[in-house]
């Protein structure tokens, strides 16, 4: 079956940033292991410091939105709070250092992303890129991919919501049923997606964020990396 | 003379939010007085501690791009580095306290916001807010101000420069002649509107972050408040 947009009746799919097109938890996974061995110093080895990091890492959601920089003061809360403000300036300022290489880290796709991304822009498919996250940061990490002439929308979005996608949907013009969205995380990326009748396919990055975790009902497509993309769609109608 | 968009030229009517709409920089004033007051226990009287923290906030700009998450980490940086290290952390669990509060802040219209806003909406002009800042904080912002409604468009941008302007009038259908932006900073509501063949209003906060410094030749127009937006429109032609 020939790849396009009419024999799927997808005509516009949507993707997912963060661990779909390019590396970022891996960089979370790195900073964090530098917090545990910080805040190791201070306090007994039962205490989960991990769990610890995103019990605070929730209460702020709300205020703090996604991205790295809410992660970062996050990050210092959690010390200061389970060091009983024992840790250092100098500690303080070493969490700090590392969001800020992180913030710089070069963008750095995931295997057979760009290939297919191209294949699916050459069938026909309008692309929209959906992701969270800082506002400057996503922006910049968007340029340095490269595929950013791909793309016929780029959406930061506060938040992956119902609302969110059936604004992104209406910006596309197009309706719910002809919306397919690709990404790693069920909770952001493919629940709210089906909620208003869009459609979504799965695929699974080597590491999820605690607060991303969800589970769908097994019937959502799961694909291993973003390659099988173009074939699923072809084979989809 | 009658306010309405034909008789003016504009047809689309640009706002700021941070210090146009509702305060903002106070905020980061008291905040700031803060930090102030915390480093100065530590550092000599001859040390410009405001100066040091403007030029960490110029350094990470790039990085953290605008709003109350970098500015928080970029205080907690500077305050580090004036002090050598010898702040303790629960010093800086204050300024990071400090900065909750600060996302937490009822939004507080300007005097004459509302009635203008919905005068000029009234009157069938096209409301599009360009605002920037953290995308999270922003949105919050928009939905609690009650003015979203007004609004035909939320533009909530990375920089404000030329590139962004002509993507946001292009996004209203018009041609940049036909745009006018209204806002309390000089560089960022002013001059690269007028860069791309728009118009602009200016209309000045009682305080301006010194990374917002700018002047322009003295032939923009000057309001004292909004409320003098649906007048000021009505005698252009």
């Amino acid at each position: 079956m020939t790849l396009s947009p009419s024999s799927t009746g997808i005509t516009v799919v949507g993707l997912d940033g963060d661990d779909t097109l390019w590396h970022s938890e891996v960089y979370f996974d790195r900073t964090q292991r530098r917090y545990v061995e910080i805040v190791s110093r201070y306090v007994d080895d039962e205490v989960d410091v991990m769990a610890a990091l995103a019990e605070v890492e929730h209460r702020n959601l709300g205020r703090y939105g996604y991205g790295i920089k809410g992660f970062v003061l996050s990050m210092i809360e959690a010390a200061i709070d389970l060091t009983g403000g024992a840790i250092s300036a100098h500690e303080i300022d070493e969490l700090m250092a590392a969001g800020r290489t992180m913030l710089e880290h070069p963008v750095d796709l995931l295997d057979g992303v760009e290939p297919a991304i191209s294949e699916l822009a050459d069938a026909g498919y309008r692309l929209v890129l959906v992701t969270k996250g800082d506002l400057n940061h996503q922006e910049r990490k968007i340029l340095a991919s490269g595929l950013s002439d791909r793309f016929e929308r780029l959406e930061i979005v506060a938040e992956k919501d119902p609302a969110t996608y059936r604004r992104v949907v209406a910006s596309m013009g197009v309706d719910a049923g002809e919306f397919c969205m690709v990404g790693n995380s069920v909770r952001s990326d493919v629940l709210p997606v089906l909620e208003i009748g869009g459609r979504a396919v799965h695929v699974p990055y080597e590491i999820t964020w605690s607060l991303e975790h969800a589970d769908h009902d097994g019937t959502v497509p799961t694909l291993a990396t973003l390659a099988e993309l173009p074939g699923w769609l072809a084979g989809t109608s």
